[in-house]
């Protein structure tokens, strides 16, 4: 069934207004009727909603709660130095899936494309679709594109800071993931070229953490994968227990 | 460096030939020299080489063995049902990157696509790029289309057989991840269109256990790079100490 994504205050007295483009959506994409049923869902809840009015807002009522938070309990941000928008749509796509809190390009040195018109807009809407897709209850965030200084600005925010590195010295993200006991975690993976040894030694200096991907040499769209498959594997399961 | 793969038979006193398609790279895509040094490599070794006669077969020298195996200790074999080529292209270039061993597709009711020509050629050229690019020493084996039958009849050549399914009941992936003790892995993935409830009860009857890959409902072309990835997180590690 279709999902929609609202804020707490669109939700008052059991009725829901839709006010945003997801009014044209019902209206005229999937050409709901009156009567019709959708999902809403805010942070915490999904909503089984039936649609009560069409005009120029939607008005639901809620049928059902349905206490289902897909969300992950910890929140990961994932860092990358800026790639190709093709690669960008692909990363933001499978992250989304993956349950990312948020994304975040980085403007590196080694970074190939430069920083482009503003694409908010169509990274929101495959946001949208693969939340929808994989039923999460929030949507991720993506981030103005960062300098490397304003990036490193961030440590202050997160309770780990980790940031993927090809080098001999391997250091196991397994132990820094069982050691874990807060919420908030900044991974930064490197753009295709690699780090620049000025970024590295700023990263060191200023508590990041390196961390190996295995014995493999991943591309940069893989590495963000990798880590966010291997956190919701790490921290998603805890709710079932 | 370029990197080539060898069977252990084109390796004798130190002296490597090279009589296949890579004959044509080395000569007319690389344009390489007599005296040129590239890698190759076999299952367990890589070898740094020299390049001492080009001709209708490329005569190459050993000058380093280099004992490095990014291969996993493990032998993962993902199997799918079968999936549009574009996507079996992206997941095939993915879990070369990510160490799976095998990638087999099957025939599965709800597939939407049918079992077409041979595209192995096109497949293999993206393992040998994937390889290359992420520094393996072997070289995924794509099987060939089994049916689902044909699928079931591989349970006797492996130690552990699961298959993941969204379900209301999740099945801890970690704990049976964390009791395997074994050596060879077979994992399979849905279509876009899921199981149909017989093959889900034919994969009950035959041993395979049910897996969920977390809160979220995963696309199928997602799925193996999820379970890819925490394989190679929880096996791959195990190296380093």
């Amino acid at each position: 069934m279709q999902r929609y994504f609202i804020d707490k205050f669109q939700l008052n007295n059991n009725i829901i207004e839709i006010t945003n483009s997801d009014v044209h959506h019902i209206k005229n994409v999937m050409r709901m009727k009156i009567g019709d049923n959708v999902y809403c869902c805010d942070e915490d809840k999904v909503y089984l909603c039936k649609i009560n009015e069409i005009s120029d807002i939607i008005t639901l009522e809620v049928i059902e709660v349905i206490s289902s938070n897909s969300e992950l309990d910890i929140e990961v941000s994932i860092a990358q130095g800026l790639v190709r928008r093709e690669k960008t749509e692909e990363v933001i796509r499978r992250l989304t899936e993956l349950g990312c809190y948020k994304y975040i390009p980085v403007m590196m040195r080694r970074s190939i494309v430069k920083a482009k018109d503003d694409k908010s807009d169509r990274y929101n809407r495959i946001i949208k679709e693969a939340s929808e897709q994989s039923q999460r209850n929030k949507l991720m965030i993506v981030n103005d594109i960062l300098s490397f200084k304003d990036f490193i600005k961030l440590k202050n925010d997160y309770d780990l800071l980790l940031y993927a590195h090809v080098s001999e010295e391997k250091n196991s993200f397994k132990n820094i993931v069982n050691d874990f006991k807060g919420k908030k975690i900044l991974i930064l993976v490197g753009p295709e070229g690699g780090y620049d040894p000025v970024e590295v030694e700023l990263l060191d200096k200023n508590g990041f953490k390196r961390i190996s991907l295995g014995e493999r040499i991943l591309r940069t769209e893989t590495a963000p994968l990798y880590i966010m498959s291997v956190l919701s594997y790490e921290f998603g399961e805890e709710k079932w227990k």
